[in-house]
Order: structure tokens, then C-alpha cells, then sequence
């Protein structure tokens, strides 16, 4: 059954109300990015030099005019790198390119080098956007004195448009000469598209050798359903550690912090999580393991929650614990329902304490649940119980507590000790506006 | 890791404007439904007489003032009742109930009656849910002289709330004095909730015996991504068929119609769908079984499309159609990926040619795809093939072909024979406005 056996004329009224009411919304809605009302009020953190790590970054009008769009982070010899990258079966040609050479384990003693440019993705560009990888590969090679394979880039911004790289390239000289260990702020200021700050976080981690630092930025903050890490994201340390320890420990720590979070269930083509661990530092030794991948956790959650809290449109930062599960990945299944749910997403949005839509995610989410030993908590409160309101729940308690900028819900299937937690942000007005003419 | 940890200071000033923001924006959405510009231009249409069929509606009052809510729909002694209800496990009294009398295929002869509420969804309400749906069909049943396990019940709107049965009880008298044959219009808008057109069709088989009509009407128009039909939907006919028959009949036509939309990707706990044979016209003989089962599967189509012409904002309506996957599960797997795309719909809802959002969710819909095979199409224009944007297709063209009301857009995956069509609408302000704020 198709579509032109169905009524195909318009309400003539009811368009013209609606042209009117769409003019009303946009000239309600700034055309200008706000800053995220979630972001850490302290601004972008001061991180320090990582030793064997210079950054540095350029305005090379890719898509963007007047502000960095190119960034270039330079390891020194020694250096091994992990990452994690998009399962997207449509996943970019420097997305293919690098998980190439994740796999291939280049000799590290060469050192490396990751060029990571804004504005556009260079995904489904076909066999040209894999010449675009070569090409810059190549030159920044030549000019940083690296074999070709020790290149890692990523791009980000717009889908199927050729990726002018010939601006990368003619200005790998300045990016190259401008390398220096306190170019953080540039650098993750170059990689943004729509975020409204950039990301920024560093821990430490006591080693016997001595003290290391873990450090990395991350960008947003749309098409975000990371199936690994989200779009972008490049995390440093001193620390002296086996490539295939750091390889297993990203894994791991991704699965809990860029894996469990969620802005609008969409997965990015691009998706990159590199590390690059200079080695110049304390070394990680099997005693070790827990402090540094403690460090390494932190930081990898910290910019996690970062891209949520700007997730496009965000007002409300919004954490999912799922308890009594079955199983771990029912809980998850769960979690996600519920973070993924748009009605969940536009009640946190209208600070509607509406348990009842966290109901209808539970139902629909394919885990094992039973209606009637569900409870639901808004923060401390207990809102359900047994399959019901529980007996001193008020919707006032309920409607105060989603006054809150961040807000935890809590639900126990009370089956098992599956348990999950994820974090998201609302569905509001704002993400309208930003998707409904990103391109045009 | 738990959010203690993070910053929790706001941005004091774009938290001020944020709220200025927000403020302009209701004020610029009027708080009044429109009739949804996609709405059949011919209003609800005429619906004949079925033979052994009379409607009822009556204003009880259960949640809305001023308009009917509460529907029934009895069926003469000799009808046939099959039906399909949602899947999730957090579905409604009502709805176990419906399943527990749909399974026990208690005898036809005494006849049936339908009777369903809007404005309370009766799910998630516990023992005293149940307690409800046994009060109501005890006192229906010995209204309209008919056994307890003919009364099928159904209950939409808010999710939690304890039913205010007597409404309904007290209401039982003056819906049995008006029922009549010509009760579709009143039946029709006592079940809408948020729906802004009440939705009807019919459609007429020639059988062997003589002439059939199949009528219905259903409601919609949130919490749309039906695990089986959509929210409520009620279907007769004066065919005289078998039960067994006509509820295989309605399993398969269910994938194809209500199963195959979605307006949000979040599943109601109240999906319901019935179906009545009267047996008062002809019958379906086996050589007639392919002429009645186009029929129903007419009128079940043109309902699924009314309720997502009805979706929660819809200014646009997008037939998503898949083929040249690798089966029909992966094909259908796209186009929901597609379907079901915040970033998808919110580009349709600008009028924005994005296709790289198309490829996008291929991605990381989990079907195999190999992204150089890959051919998109908005209507007959060729947009993209072999990976990367066709030589001839223009901007112009697809924003052009965007301005429609209702678009095609047609994934050729390039693999096998693998085909699937979904329908969904686009995202827009007006279904933030309208759940933000639905319960408060």
C-alpha cells in the first residue's frame, strides 16, 4: 500500500497558521549558540604539559571563518597509541584509515601524530574522501618527519561534501611551527562544530615511579549514541605503559563512560577515541594497573558527561541507574530505553515528573520486567513502588525535584542484580532549531 | 563514577536567558491544538451501516470536560472477535484483560461489546486497575444482557492514575440507550487524546456471497512505535468468517500497517487492536479470502497513515522505503533506524536535503551494508550511488522536492532482494510543546 491512493490535499488554513507559528518559533529561538547552562562553570580546566606532547592549532577556513578549525597533537618518539573507534557500517574514510593502523601496531619509536580538522567529515565521499586521507597523511608525514602510518585524523561536520584537504595541507607549516605543550586551549577549541564549549579534563595517578598525568579533550554534541567513544576525543599521558594493557583498559573504561551516553540515539559516521601515552613519565607496572586505569576512568567519564552536558539543546544533565535487573545487559537495555525515550526526554525538558512515561520505557525496552515489582526513585525520592505510586509520593515532591539542573532517576526491576547506569540530557526547543536547518 | 564529582555550578546569566528563551518560545506556540495540516482534506468520512453493529459515545467526564470520552460499540449475537495487543511488559489491566479473553475464544453467539475510555490509560495502577476493569465489565455485562468475557475493554491517556470507574459505570445507562447504527463520528472522537482529527475508513470486497464493508477508526498520536497496532484502534465488519481466520488475517496485515509506522520510537502500554465480524452479510469463503484480506489490510493502512498524519507536531509526512538489503528483517531494521532518527526528522522538519543523515542512520542500524553500494532517492531524484553523491543531483533539486508534505525517500542497500516501507513524521517544536507539558 503506497501513498497515492491516500488524500493528498492540504488544510489551507491550517498551513498558512502553521507558517505562521514556525516564523513565531524561530523568532523566538537565538540564532546564536548560548553557552550550555550545564557547562562547568570554571570554563575550560587548566591542564598542565604533558611531557613528549605539543600541541598546536589553526583557523584554515575548512568550513568555518574566524576561528581554529585544525588541530594538530605531535608525540615524541617512544610514543604508543590505542583507540576505539565507530562500529558504523558508514563509518568515515579517517575513521577506516585509522583503525588500519590501530591494528597494523606501528613501531612506536618513531613517535606519532594525530591532525584532526572541523567543519567537515569527509564520510561518504567515496574513493575520493579516501584520497583526502592519503593526501594529508602523506604531507603531514613529510612534515613532521613521521612515517605515514604513524598518522592518525579525524574529521568531523558535515556528511557527503569532498573535504578540501588541500587547506589542511597548506597549512601543516604553520600548525607544525606553532607545536608547543600548552596549546590545549586551542586545540579543543578546533575541533568543535556545535558545541557551545570545549571539553577539557585531567587526574593524576600515583604510580610507584612517581606521579602521572592523564589528560584529554572531546568534543559533542550532536549524533550522539557513541557505539564506542563519542565523535572525537584525544587523551594524553606520560605514563610508560604496554600498548596492548592500554589497548584492553580503553576497551574496558569506554564501555562505562563514552558508551553509556546518550544525546539523541543517533551514531556518528566518525566516532574516535585515540590515546597516546608518551612514555616520558612513571611507568605502569602490573601493581600499578588499578591507580592508572582509576586516572584514565576519570577523565574518560569527566569528558563523557561533558559531551552531554552539551548535548544539543541541553538544559537538564539527567543520570539513569537501572538496579535488580536480570542481567547486566537487560539493565542497560533499560537504561537506554529510558534515555532514549523522547516523551522521558521532553518530561525532564518541561520539568514534568511523569513516571509514567519511565513506565511505558521499561515495557518497551525487551528486558525481563515484571510490572508489578518495579520501584522508581527521583533522586532520594520514592515515587513507585509494586506496581503503583507509592503510598506518600506527592506530585508536588515529584515536580520540586525536577526543578533541579541535574537530576538522577533510579529504576529497580527487583529481579536480580543487573545493574546499568546511563547519562543523558532533555529533548527541548533548542535541538529543534539546531537540526532543523544545521546545513542549510 | 556518579555525578557528585562534577561541577554543579550554573552559568547564572545563561541560565537567565535560557529562561527568557523559553518563555518567548511558549509564547510563541498557541496552546490550542490546530488540526494537523496533514489531515484528510474531506474531514472524517462517511461511514455506512455494518449490519449487527451499534455505536455509542457519551462526556463521563473521566478526564476532559465538555466532550465525549467514553465509546461503546456492541456486536449481535453470531460476531467473531479477534484482536492483537502490544507486547510491552509493562502493558495496562485493561490490555491483560483484552489478551486473557482474546486467548480463551469464548463462545460467539452471545455477541460482544467494545467500551473504551480516553483521558485515563488505567496502566501501572496496580491491583486497583485490575479491581477497575472487573467493575466495568461486570456492570457492562449486565447492562447489555451479555457474558463477562464478551465485555473487551480499552483505556488511553495518562499513565499511574487511578480509573475513575464509576465514571464510566454511571455512564453506562445513557451509552446503551444511544446506541445506534450510525454512531461512527461521536465513537471516533470519544477515543482521541492528543489527536487533533478523529481518524475513520472503510473499504467495501466482493465476495462470492455478495458485498462486504470493512470500517474502523482509530486514535493516535504520541507513543507511537507500535509492537503490534497502534494505540486504539476498532475495526468491523459484516463478513461472516471464522475466528481462527480472521485472526491470522489480522497478524499478518498488523506487520504491514500498524507495526510498519512510528511518530516517536516509543511504545504505548495500551496498544489495542479489535476487530468484530458480525457474520450478518456474506461469507468468506476460502476463494474469497485473498479479496476480503485486501480489504482489511486497506483500511487498516489508511488508519496506520491517519495516525501518523496525526503524529504529535507532524507538519510532514515521510514514506521511508528500503530495498536491496540482505533480507527483509535487515531492510526493516534500516528503514526504523531511519524512521526513528531525531536528526532524520528533524531534517525533514527544516526541509533540509540532508541525506548524509540517511547514511548516517544505515550506519548504525545493524544491518549489513557496505556504504559504496548504497543509492539514495528523495522521490525520482537520484541523490546519491556508489557511496558518494550523484553527479547530476543538485541542492536545489532536493530542497525543492523537500517542500512537499509528503516525501519519499527510497534506500537502495545494493545487496540482495531485502525490502521493508515504514511511515513516520517529521520532529518538530510543536511535539516538544505538546510533551513538555502534557501532564502539568
Amino acid at each position: 500500500m503506497s501513498m497515492p491512493k491516500m488524500r493528498r490535499d492540504m488544510n489551507a488554513i491550517a498551513r498558512e497558521r502553521l507558517a505562521a507559528r514556525r516564523a513565531a518559533e524561530r523568532a523566538a529561538t537565538p540564532a546564536v549558540p548560548l553557552v550550555s547552562p550545564l557547562a562547568p562553570a570554571g570554563g575550560f580546566p587548566s591542564l598542565p604539559p604533558i611531557a613528549g606532547l605539543d600541541l598546536s592549532s589553526v583557523a584554515a577556513g575548512i568550513k568555518y571563518r574566524g576561528r581554529p578549525d585544525v588541530m594538530l597533537a605531535r608525540l615524541a618518539p617512544g610514543s604508543v597509541v590505542a583507540g576505539v573507534t565507530t562500529r558504523s557500517t558508514t563509518r568515515s574514510a579517517p575513521v577506516l584509515d585509522c583503525e588500519a593502523k590501530l591494528a597494523a601496531g606501528a613501531d612506536p619509536e618513531a613517535g606519532a601524530a594525530f591532525l584532526v580538522n572541523a567543519g567537515n567529515s569527509n564520510a561518504f565521499t567515496g574513493g575520493r574522501g579516501v584520497e583526502s586521507v592519503e593526501a594529508v597523511t602523506a604531507a603531514a608525514a613529510a612534515a613532521l618527519d613521521l612515517p605515514q602510518s604513524r598518522i592518525f585524523t579525524s574529521s568531523t561536520g558535515v556528511i557527503g561534501q569532498p573535504l578540501p584537504h588541500e587547506r589542511i595541507i597548506d597549512a601543516l607549516g604553520t600548525l607544525a611551527a606553532g607545536l608547543a605543550p600548552g596549546g590545549w586551549p586551542g586545540a579543543a577549541r578546533a575541533i568543535m562544530t556545535t558545541d557551545t564549549f570545549p571539553k577539557g579534563a585531567v587526574e593524576t595517578a600515583e604510580l610507584a615511579g612517581g606521579t602521572v598525568t592523564v589528560a584529554g579533550f572531546a568534543k559533542g554534541s550532536g549524533m550522539i549514541a557513541p557505539d564506542m567513544g563519542t565523535m572525537l576525543v584525544y587523551i594524553f599521558t606520560d605514563a610508560k605503559i604496554a600498548q596492548p594493557a592500554l589497548a584492553s583498559m580503553l576497551r574496558r573504561l569506554t564501555d562505562r563512560s563514552f558508551n553509556s551516553i546518550t544525546v539523541d540515539s543517533d551514531t556518528s559516521t566518525s566516532d574516535t577515541l585515540l590515546v597516546g601515552a608518551t612514555g616520558r613519565g612513571a611507568e605502569v607496572t602490573q601493581a600499578d594497573e588499578a591507580a592508572f586505569e582509576a586516572a584514565l576512568g576519570a577523565v574518560m567519564t569527566d569528558l563523557a558527561l561533558q559531551v552531554v552536558r552539551d548535548g544539543e539543546g541541553a538544559t537538564k544533565l539527567l543520570e539513569v541507574r537501572v538496579t535488580g535487573a536480570d542481567s547486566d545487559a537487560d539493565a542497560r537495555k533499560v537504561a537506554l530505553a529510558i534515555a532514549n525515550s523522547p516523551l522521558v526526554k521532553t518530561a525532564v525538558a518541561g520539568e514534568d515528573p511523569n513516571w509514567g512515561r519511565i513506565v511505558m520505557a521499561v515495557g518497551k525496552s525487551g528486558a525481563k520486567a515484571d510490572r508489578d515489582l518495579l520501584s522508581i526513585r527521583f533522586g532520594d525520592i520514592l515515587v513507585a513502588e509494586k506496581g503503583w505510586v507509592a503510598p506518600d509520593y506527592t506530585e508536588e515532591a515529584g515536580a520540586a525535584y525536577m526543578k533541579q539542573a541535574e537530576l538522577v532517576v533510579t529504576t529497580d526491576l527487583g529481579l536480580g542484580n543487573g545493574a546499568s547506569t546511563v547519562w543523558t540530557c532533555d529533548l527541548t526547543h533548542r535541538y529543534i532549531s539546531i537540526n532543523a536547518d544545521y546545513r542549510s
